[in-house]
Parts: C-alpha cells; sequence; structure tokens
C-alpha cells in the first residue's frame, strides 16, 4: 500500500460518492486523501456528513476526513467526480483549468469534443485526445457514460467488432438508485412501473455512438446506426435490467453471438486493473437469467451479464443484459478509467 | 335482473375465475349459476373451496353454490372458462361436442382454425366462424387472447386501420397476477425482475396478427408484418406495461397517432355492451404515464391506457401501454366476448 | 345536491388534500368552493397545482378552481385542513380567530385543552368543548387523531366499554403513504423495513388517551392505563397494520371480545351520515386477516379490520388491525368529523 | 485446508440447504462429502438437481456431487440437516440410530427432553447432554433454534444475565426466505404485509425459554417468564426485524442495557470459530436502524444488530432486533453448532 496516489472526492456524500469511498477503501492505488461535497457539508468530519446508505458502514480512513466546498483548493491531483450534474459542469472546468486530471461519473462533458468517454475494455484509445485537452485546459477530463449506456455497449462492442451493426433497439428497466437519493418516493414505486425517466431516453443513442466510435485525426468519429431507446424504472433498488435487439450487418447465429461475447475482453483484464473483473460480460445459458438482484454483482459489480440470447424474425438477435448501475454504471467505472489513465501513463 | 341467462364458469377457483365470479356478480344479463373446478374442490360449497385472493369477499349469490367437477354435466348452456392450459383443451373440446357456447380464456384453441379469437372493438366480424364451428363440433368456442396481446393489439388496431403497419416491437413488464395463484414466489420477484415468461414471447405475434387479420372465405388470415416481442415478469401485482415501437406504412406525426387513437372505439362502445368501458383506449399526455397502479382501474379495468406517445429515429412511433391483466386481459375480456355473442344473436 | 354547505380545503394538493378532494366530490352535504395551498402553488388552477397521485384522476368540478394563498380570506365558514404541520398550527388558529369552523387532520391543536380529538363512533360527546372554543376564539377546531391512533382505538373502544382495560401493547407496520409525498424514499423501502418514524411514537399513548378519555366539567379526563407503542414502515402503500395486546380488568375470552367487537358502532351508523361506513369494525374470523392490500378498501377505506382474535399467555386478548391511514385515519377522518358537527347543529 | 472433517448435507437443494453448501464452501474444518435430497433429485448432479436462488452461483467443489436419497447410508459420520420439517423427524432419527452427529435446523427434535437446543454464545453448557444422548440411541442431534428465536434470544441472553427477566413481549416483521421456497407466493407479498405464520408463534417462547434456561442434573430447566408474541410476514428478502419489549427484575436505564449488550460474547469469539463473526451484538445508536437490508449482513450474516434502544412507560426497555434468518437463523446456525462440537470434542 506504500506509493499510493492521493486523489479527492467531489460530491463524496452523494449515492455516487458514497460508492467511490466505498470501492476506494484499501485501493492499491489510490488513497482517499481529500472529499469535497456541498457548502451544507463543508466543515464537517465526514462521518457526520454523510448520510450513509450502503451497507458495511463507512470506511474508517474517510470517517474523519473533513469535508471540503468544491470551490476550495484541492492538494490532490487526481480528482474523481460523482457531483449531480447541475453542479459539476463549472466546478469540473474550473478543477480542469488549475490542472488536475479528473475522472468524473457526471454527464455534463460527455459530449465535449475534446473529452474522451471511455468504458476501458471498449474504446481505451479515445485517451488520445487528452494532449490536446490538457494543452486546452491546463488539466483534462475523463468521463464515464450513463449507466444504462454501459449494459448496452458492453455486450454491443464485441458484435460491432465481429459482425457489423445496422440497428438496434433497447427498452430499459432501471433501478431506483439510478437517480441517486432521495430520489424516487416509495409512494411511486410500490406496485408499479414508471415509463419515464427525464433526460434519460436521449443519452442513450448519442453516448452510445461516440463510444462505438472511432477516434482518429483528432476527433471522435461517432458510430453509425439508430438506436431506439424506451426507459423505464421499475421497484428494484439496484441493477439495470435491459431487453436489447440487435439487427448485425453480417449474419450470425445465437451460438455465435453467446461465444463472441464470451471472449470478450480489454486492457483491463490483459493488465489486470484492480478494479477490472475477471470478465467484463458473461453470458448465462439459461433464459430466465440474468436477474438484477441475483446477478448485478458479479464481479464485484463490475461484469456485465447477458441471457436468454436467441433469434428474433426481425432482428439478427435479441436477449437481455443486466449491470451494477451504481458500480459499473457510475462509481467502478469512474474508477477503472483512472487506473486506465495511470496504466497508459497519463498521472505522471 | 329478470330474464338473465344462466352460465357456468369452468376453472372457477383459479385466479381468473374469481375475477369472472367478481366481475359477473350483479351482471345484467348472465347470472352464475354453476361453477366447475378441479376433483379436490368439487362437492365443496364455493366459499369453501375459493381461495379467495379478491379485496372485497365472495359475492354472497355464488358463496353457497356448490362446486362442481369439470367432467360433469351442465345446465347452463353458456359457460365461461377460465380452466389452467393444462386440462383446458379437453374440458373444452368435450363440452363444445355436448353443445355449449363457450367463451374461454384458455390459450389451448385460440389458434384452431375455426375458433374467432376475438376482442370485441377490433375484429367482431371473426365470429363469422361459429355457424362453421357449430355445425363440425355441436357447440362453439371464442376465445380472448394473453392479456400481454390485449394491450399490444388494441392500440394497434386504429394504427393499422389508418396507417398500415409495416413492423413492431414490444417488450413487456407483466404483472405477478399474470402467473395465476400461487404463481411467481416472492422470493423470486422481491426486489427483481425476470427476464422471461415460459411459452409467452411466441403467443405475441401469433395471436396478435390472427387479431388483426381478417376472416373472409370461411378462413382467417392473419395480418402480415414482424412483432419482434420479449417479456419480463416484474414486481407489480396487477397491469401489464409495454414498451411499443411501430414503424407505419404510411407517416404519421405523434399528434396524428394520438387522435386517431382517441377516435377508437367499436360495438362494445356503440351498443353500450353492460361491461364496455366508455373508452376502450385513452392516451395520456404525460410523459410518465400510463403507470400500472395509477392507472390498471381504468374503465373499470376495461380501458387500454397509452402514454409518452413520441417520435423516434427509426421507427414511426413509440409509447407506452398499460393494461389490466386480469379484467381486460382475462376475466373481463372473457365476458365482453360473451356480451357480444349475445348481442349478435349467438346465444340464441 | 342541492343546499350543499361551501367548504374550503386547506393544503388541498398534498397527499391527504388530495384524499378530502377525492372523497368530497359529490359529496351530498358539502361542496369544494374554495382550495388553499401554498404561495408556490397560490394563483394556479388546481388541476396544474395538483401532483395528483390518486387512481381516477382529478375531480372536474375542483380542477378549473383557482388555489388559493393560505393567508388570504375564505368566503366559507366551514374548512377542512390536510396542512403539514409544519404551518398548521398558526393558519388554523388564525382562521379560527376570523370565525370558521374547521375539521383538521393536523396535530397541532390536538391536545389543546379546549380542542375535542374524536373519532365520531367513539367519543362524539367531547364536541361539548366547542361552545367554550367559540366563546373564547370566535370559531373553533376540531381534530382527528393520528392515522395509527385510529386503528388502536376503534378496536379498543368496545373492549373499554364492555371489560375495562388495564395495558396495551402495540406495534405498528405503517404505510408509505403515511408519511405524506414525497415521503419515504424508495431506495429506503425496497426490501426493508424502517423501525423508526420520527415523532410518531410519542403520539400514540397520548392521543389514545384523550380519545379513550372523558369530557366533563368543561374539561378532558384522558383515560389512564399505560399504552407501550413500538412503530415501523413497512413496504405497504396504503393501510396500517398493528400487532395489539390487550390487558382487560374483567376476564372475557377471545369469542366474547370478537362479539363486543362486531356489536360495536355510534352515531355515524345510527344517523347514517354519508360518509359513515356500514360497520366501524369488523372481524375476521381467519388468523391471516386482515391484511392492509386486502382489507384496507373495507367500507370504502372507513371500516377498521380486525382478525387473528386469539389468547395470550400474559395478556387477556391479542389481535391484529388494519386501517387506511389516508381515509379513515385522515382525510376521512376530518369529513366524518365535519358530517357529525353539522348533524350535532355545529355548523348552523 | 488438510485433515478436514467430511459431512453431508441433507436436504441439500432446499433454501436452507443452498446456505449450508454456500457457508460450507471452502471452510476450513467442514469438507462437503454428501449431499442428500428427495427421491426427485436423488441421482443427479448437485448442479443439476437445485434450483440454486442464491447469488454466486454453486461452488464447484459442490457442482458435481451425486445427490443421494435421504433413505441411502452416508460415509460422513457428521451430518448437517437443512430437511423439511414434514420428513425431518423420522430421517433424522434412523441416521441418529445409525451413529451420526447431526446438526440439524428443522424444528421436529428441538424440544426433545434429551436435545441440546444451542446457541453457542448463549447455553454452550446444553451440549453436555450429549453422551446420554449417544448412550441412548447410538449418535445423536443437536439443534439450533427457529429463524425469529435467535433474533430474540441473542439480545435477552445478557440481559437476563446482568437483570433478570420478568416479561417480554415481541413483534415480528419476517422475511420472505423463513417460508422456504417457493414459499409465500409475491401475489400475497407486493405491497402486503400477512400477520400471521403457522405455527410460528408457539415456537417462540417455547424455544426461547428452553434456550435461556438451566441443563441441570441431567435434564433441561426452561426459564420461567412470560413471552408474548405476534408475528407478521413483510415484503423483504432476509432478516427478520423485531420490535422487542422487555421488563427486567432490577431497574437499568437503556444506557446500561445498551453497554450489557455491547459486552456479550461467547466461546465462538473466544476460541475465534471459522463462522463467529467478531461480535454476536452490536447495537445502534440511531433510532432507525437496524434495518434489515442495510443490517443483515453483519457480520458475514452472523451478527444480530439491535438499535432504537429506549425507555419505555410499562417496559424497562423496548428496541428493535433484527438477523439474518437463513445465516444466523438457520444454515449458519447449525455450521457454528457444529463448530462448537468439535471445538468441545464431541466429533472425535
Amino acid at each position: 500500500m506504500t506509493g499510493r496516489i492521493d486523489i479527492g472526492i467531489l460530491g463524496a456524500t452523494g449515492a455516487v460518492g458514497q460508492r467511490m469511498v466505498q470501492l476506494l477503501d484499501g485501493h492499491p492505488w489510490f488513497r482517499i486523501a481529500e472529499v469535497a461535497a456541498s457548502e451544507r457539508s463543508s466543515g464537517k468530519p465526514y462521518g457526520e456528513a454523510a448520510n450513509w446508505y450502503l451497507p458495511g458502514g463507512i470506511p474508517s480512513e474517510v470517517r474523519d476526513l473533513k469535508v471540503k466546498g468544491c470551490d476550495e483548493k484541492f492538494e490532490s491531483r487526481v480528482l474523481f467526480s460523482g457531483l449531480d450534474a447541475t453542479v459539476a459542469g463549472d466546478i469540473e472546468s474550473r478543477l480542469r483549468k488549475a490542472g488536475h486530471a479528473i475522472s468524473t461519473n457526471s454527464r455534463n462533458h460527455r459530449m465535449d469534443p475534446d473529452v474522451p468517454l471511455v468504458i476501458p475494455e471498449v474504446n481505451p484509445e479515445h485517451l488520445g485526445a487528452i494532449p490536446r485537452q490538457k494543452k486546452d485546459h491546463g488539466g483534462f477530463i475523463v468521463s464515464n457514460p450513463n449507466c444504462t449506456v454501459v449494459g448496452l455497449t458492453i455486450p454491443l462492442a464485441p458484435l460491432q467488432a465481429a459482425f457489423g451493426i445496422r440497428q438496434v433497439v433497447v427498452v430499459s428497466m432501471q433501478a431506483s438508485s439510478g437517480a441517486g437519493y432521495p430520489g424516487v418516493p416509495s409512494m411511486d414505486l410500490i406496485d408499479n412501473v414508471i415509463p419515464h425517466i427525464p433526460g434519460e431516453e436521449q443519452k442513450i443513442p448519442t453516448e452510445s455512438l461516440k463510444i462505438l466510435g472511432r477516434y482518429a485525426d483528432g476527433g471522435f468519429h461517432p458510430a453509425v446506426f439508430p438506436i431506439s431507446a424506451s426507459v423505464n424504472r421499475v421497484p428494484v433498488l439496484d441493477g439495470h435490467t435491459e431487453s436489447i435487439f440487435v439487427q448485425l450487418e453480417k449474419p450470425a447465429r445465437p451460438e455465435e453471438v453467446i461465444e463472441t461475447m464470451e471472449r470478450f475482453h480489454g486492457i483491463p483484464q490483459e493488465r489486470k486493473l484492480p478494479t477490472a473483473p475477471e470478465k467484463p460480460l458473461v453470458v448465462f445459458r439459461q433464459a430466465d437469467r440474468p436477474q438484477p438482484r441475483k446477478d448485478r454483482d458479479l464481479g464485484r459489480g463490475m461484469t456485465v451479464s447477458v441471457g436468454n440470447v436467441r433469434q428474433d424474425e426481425a432482428f439478427s438477435v435479441k436477449f437481455t443484459s443486466c449491470s451494477h448501475n451504481t458500480i459499473r454504471g457510475a462509481a467502478g467505472a469512474a474508477i477503472l478509467n483512472a487506473e486506465l489513465l495511470r496504466e497508459e501513463g497519463y498521472l505522471e
């Protein structure tokens, strides 16, 4: 545990920030040196400021850290951001200007033309945009995608590489924790489905196509195929489930699709990054899996699972995917991105 | 209440049978004269044989009826069937041979080439197949569709008529009661989604296309367009929610689609059949409706609701539908079919 | 419907206010003439100001009423209050001074020495305190109790009358809607129980003993026996369930207790007040009833149900009670109180 | 891992049996050598016979074990039983006669006059009854209590020792998994509470008083004070919550009660038994804890948590307890009992 890099967490008391604190506890490369939150929490010890909602209690090495305001100066060069989108844009821009390397889960800069939107197994080469961003701004921002995009993009990536993709339809059944805390009132979710999440649907094609696109000639070139999305909130605590239909460019039988998915891996697996799951994608042969409560914790929440892969009359293949929305879909994604940054030398 | 037709209910103690008993209590045209169930219940008073799960208690005029075996003779010519599919096929065939007119919710005869599969607002002309069926078998069977098909077909019918349909994708989020009682264990549904329902997915295109097809020249001619379906079970008691994408033959803006849906009605509304809702289809303008808990009881469970009607990049239109799976999707459907039969003179 | 008394509703857009609007729609004695809410809503039509959460939509005769501020003047002499406790105290005091007759669900004045805390079947004679209150303040306030107190006090009342009560223990399992809207976050209630509700536990003995006490010599004399309470929030939408243990003064077998409860009724039943249920208390003979989802709507939400009445080693009797917390426990309670007021001549 | 004792699991495919398999995977003292279940499963590989419901998949060293019938001979002297009560009695008696040492979760022999009913931290001295049992029967049975009894008895034990107990009232809110699989239908538990569990209520005083009693003069002498219980099923997957009221012999302030509970420990902690939690009992200072979803996994499911310890008008103290019903309340309890047996030399 010697030689760990000191890091700071922005928005450390929120739902994503708490997950970051939990996942970074005992991390071999990073040490939580600073935690920051809104003015209301600033000055209090973290253990008092955070309304801790996760099982297992607040890690002891963080409990007594004094919470800073997000407008203060940070000693740590590397920052993780779980800030709410209402404030993340400006705070992250200011800290980038101050030279920080920021791994953020916030949506604000995801579609910026010079900010890589990265899933380490899928598009690590997008980090190539960092030197230019640094030159222009002093520091740099790397974003991870929206939680729903993760459960779609990770299974699509190997299919795109092997067969090409012509069209995608995705319907999500998203967990309560995706809305943050306090989020969705229980009166709205007991015995109910809410068939709408403000602002969510639009992000799915936009972010997915940026990730599945190329970085070349100093710019991002998004993939070009239609993604039709419809999003729903269901009475599940953690774990987004998605029904996905894919039209491939080249014909493929379900069994080939399964094998292609099962072979999928990337730099995190090859270099054994600390937060990397053994497999980024597992495929169930049972028709009734994956299920969020049973499968969200696979690979300590970093493995996306797929199942019920089958033929469809109008599409090449259809299947279900499931991913842990606050781990692989948020806090764990930002941490894996930072691990990739260090591995690739961007934190030196 | 004079002159009511005596009817019998097959499978009267099951989940659908109980709904039939509830909905027929005080019905102006039909009077429950006989209730039948499996051998285990046979001989007991209904109030003792039925493990009544609905709010409000067992209607007093049924409580003391002695439960018959399904293999006995029935006095009532008109029978409703809520039988389980494992036994429905043979029992219904036998009773048809004995001359009964059977309105059934069971799936067994739905795809028979001489059995009408009917939603009264959508394809009442399919009843034209009855005289031939009677001639061949003595009595006749009329089926209503699977609960998920109802929430899809009722919104599609006016779109097909106005614009033509080229392709449909539907993802369902189905209620627990759709699996009957005891059905899905609570251990499987708390904090969870089950992305599979055995045998369900295949019925969606098959039954929908039969209903949306024509009856002509003494036969059924199903509609011809692909319907891609994926089904899920969610922690909701009653009310199936469906995310639907439709490619139309003729271009149409969402507002035209909404207006077309809002104008939709059929014989049940025109003739004011007792179980007919004022409107078979209502459209919400809010993006976050319909929701099963809030909207399943519209029109006493007989109205299908639609909302969040919007454009899609790859489809002409996408929207959410919601329908009460044990009323409009099962017991109420069978009763409305029987009302249509009487109205059209088939019970004379 | 002629000759209805115009009434106003304070806090009309909140959870209790919405129930008042719903229950007063089409009321034979009262007509909603004014609706008031916080400044934020003031000036808007009710249909726009209220985030309506109940099934069935906003009653048409209220939808277009312009929402007033609670600090404005009211034309209607009779006011219903579903105000939040943070503001109810002052607003109700001011309006009482202005001469209004106020039937309130808010807790602020419940324990005032001159304000009757009334359940019409239990302690209608407490209204005797009104003339003095009127003399002192101009108008008057009548309160209904906390939702949990209702499900306890109604079953206790006949036992107190018949056998005397020496000691009570009650553990509640309360519904989400008891916390108002937005109330309890779904992240806290999925797959969970919260064993604490701030401020709730203390109200149970205090309010119950006032109600079960006497009004005599111009003052309230609370009943004197210990009530030990422990409160919990469970994942149920509506309907509070309570496990109750009672030590009686005189010995009684469970069957006698049941018969005593079944005979219980009061002025609302005798005079057939519009909102009165046929029976204020029903007793199930099954051990596994009442259950909130199945039994909360008995008597249109105005009947308290009791079941599993049995002997205990240390107490004379123990049983389960269930009551609809936003109807008999809030909005319906305030309306029944107002009906009693009119019946007894206090609104003339 | 050398020198592990081979063990067999009876009822290995059921809910408790699966937990036993999960918890014994990689156990330092015991190795799963045999798995047995009903005839239906017999002969199949475990991975095929078990409908595995736990997260994380079937441990690889068990997946391929062939399932035996419970009527076969067992090589392993030590057996764990998670058998259903309908069959456990006879099977366990037969295997005891064959000389096996059986640690069982089944209720059948719990109240036998020569069978110790043991919680290792509470009454390890009850194992003193084993030699006599062995002499009479060949082998011996040790039982662990009902899941609800665990969450009551562990907090009561230190209070009994320090202050004496005069009276207890307990109301449980029990998890779905307590009923085994398939257990409670989801149609009964969505948005609902079931205020009854057949046969459960009676076990609470009987088993608790045996455990809290003494073993002396070759017999069990139960504790003598009234325990009034009322049990409920709530929509929670795992973790029983209990509202408990205690009248002590000697007066004690809540703070003294808390300190007494916090000091509580026993042989499992002193000898660091493999499945022992660091603390058998933790006390939360927050009023709104413990909560089943957040606290059931404390001490890997072996720690009982208590909170909201406060004074009551009629009782010395009241508080909430929470325990993992299938770990500390079933499978983990049987394993800890077996570890105690080995530690105390009963497996030699």
